[in-house]
């Protein structure tokens, strides 16, 4: 499971990281005049993408774990104070999943018996929350953070070797479909959906992004 | 509820429209001597991300219907050619949460009685699906896109009114952070964490963005 959720952080930083610089070079390439230009607004925006999306996954993390504690200590709390009102919600999720009244009374009786577990069956059943692991938040961000930024080196290298825009867009548009297409199909395996339709589809947002960006670009142009 | 998923769409497209394009522009601040190149990046940069944001999550909720309906018609399927592998399932769950042998037969007794009921329980306690609303995929895509696009226009205005990026850039950081605790703060409240902390939050990380993005694009300087 471990490795399955670092691939998974790999593989989500990278394809996005392919697709906006990606099409953000593509778009430059369309109005500018020079390489170094688009390489820096390409370093600018890998900067800013990979700290947003790093950052804000930490964030994100942190604040779902601070969100759990204080609900287990709430569930905790009430199942001191109001034991009979938290058996009733114990009794509802029974009714709802269609036991009958005499079975809601007994399973609310059992699960009652034991703390811990009644706590958990309200966190898990009655909130719908899953322990987050305290840990992954600072991974995941890194992960993803540092795959955003290896995956728009990729769009972005043909412009530190050519002459001109137009020559490292042609070298960038393939390089990049490419590791779109491939990316594409681990992304949807991990997913669990075809790979071929998901290469496909992924490789489809990064063309049709590439090509709205170069298109509005053009219409703004210098 | 939908009123709030429609402001939690425009509050998530409109808070990362504000960062990663005031980022870029920012960056580009520091490196470039035009305001048109910045529009034009800028502009290049809102039409990538809003369309990358947009076109993914409507796949993304495409996939997450495919894959429901998929599952559902799978389990359907089990519950008719397998029912004792499927009861020994629901069993399996009520062992988990607690519930004493004699129950869990019981219970599971119960839950198959009804063919819809007994679908309905796997799909959500076994899978941990919840169906999903399928018109939500098209219209969140559009409402996170637009949201994006209008966010962005935010940090990159100052550029079209004035003479230097680095005039442009004063405006736009004034402008960017406090359209940023704003929407932290509105973002905060839908989420449920501290509004006050949750717009702190949601500022500094476009101001670290922004300032990453000009000191690495000065590094890259023209």
């Amino acid at each position: 499971m471990r490795s399955s959720d670092f691939l998974t952080d790999i593989v989500i930083g990278m394809s996005d990281g392919l697709t906006v610089p990606f099409a953000l070079a593509a778009g430059l390439s369309g109005a500018v005049a020079s390489n170094s230009i688009i390489v820096i607004a390409g370093i600018a925006e890998i900067a800013a993408g990979s700290i947003a999306m790093g950052l804000g996954g930490y964030l994100a993390g942190k604040t779902e774990l601070d969100h759990y504690n204080t609900e287990l200590k709430r569930e905790y709390d009430e199942v001191e104070k109001i034991p009979e009102k938290e058996k009733e919600e114990v009794k509802v999720f029974f009714a709802n999943i269609g036991l009958s009244k005499d079975m809601q009374e007994k399973a609310a009786e059992e699960i009652s018996k034991d703390k811990k577990q009644w706590v958990d069956f309200m966190m898990k059943y009655e909130l719908g929350l899953d322990k987050p692991d305290p840990k992954r938040a600072t991974k995941s961000a890194l992960n993803i953070g540092l795959s955003y930024a290896a995956g728009g080196l990729v769009p972005l290298s043909p412009y530190f070797f050519t002459d001109t825009p137009v020559q490292a867009l042609k070298i960038s548009v393939v390089l990049t479909l490419l590791c779109l297409f491939i990316f594409g199909f681990f992304k949807s395996r991990i997913t669990g959906i075809n790979p071929w339709l998901g290469a496909l589809r992924v490789t489809l947002i990064g063309a049709v992004a590439a090509g709205a960006a170069f298109g509005v670009a053009k219409l703004f142009e210098a």
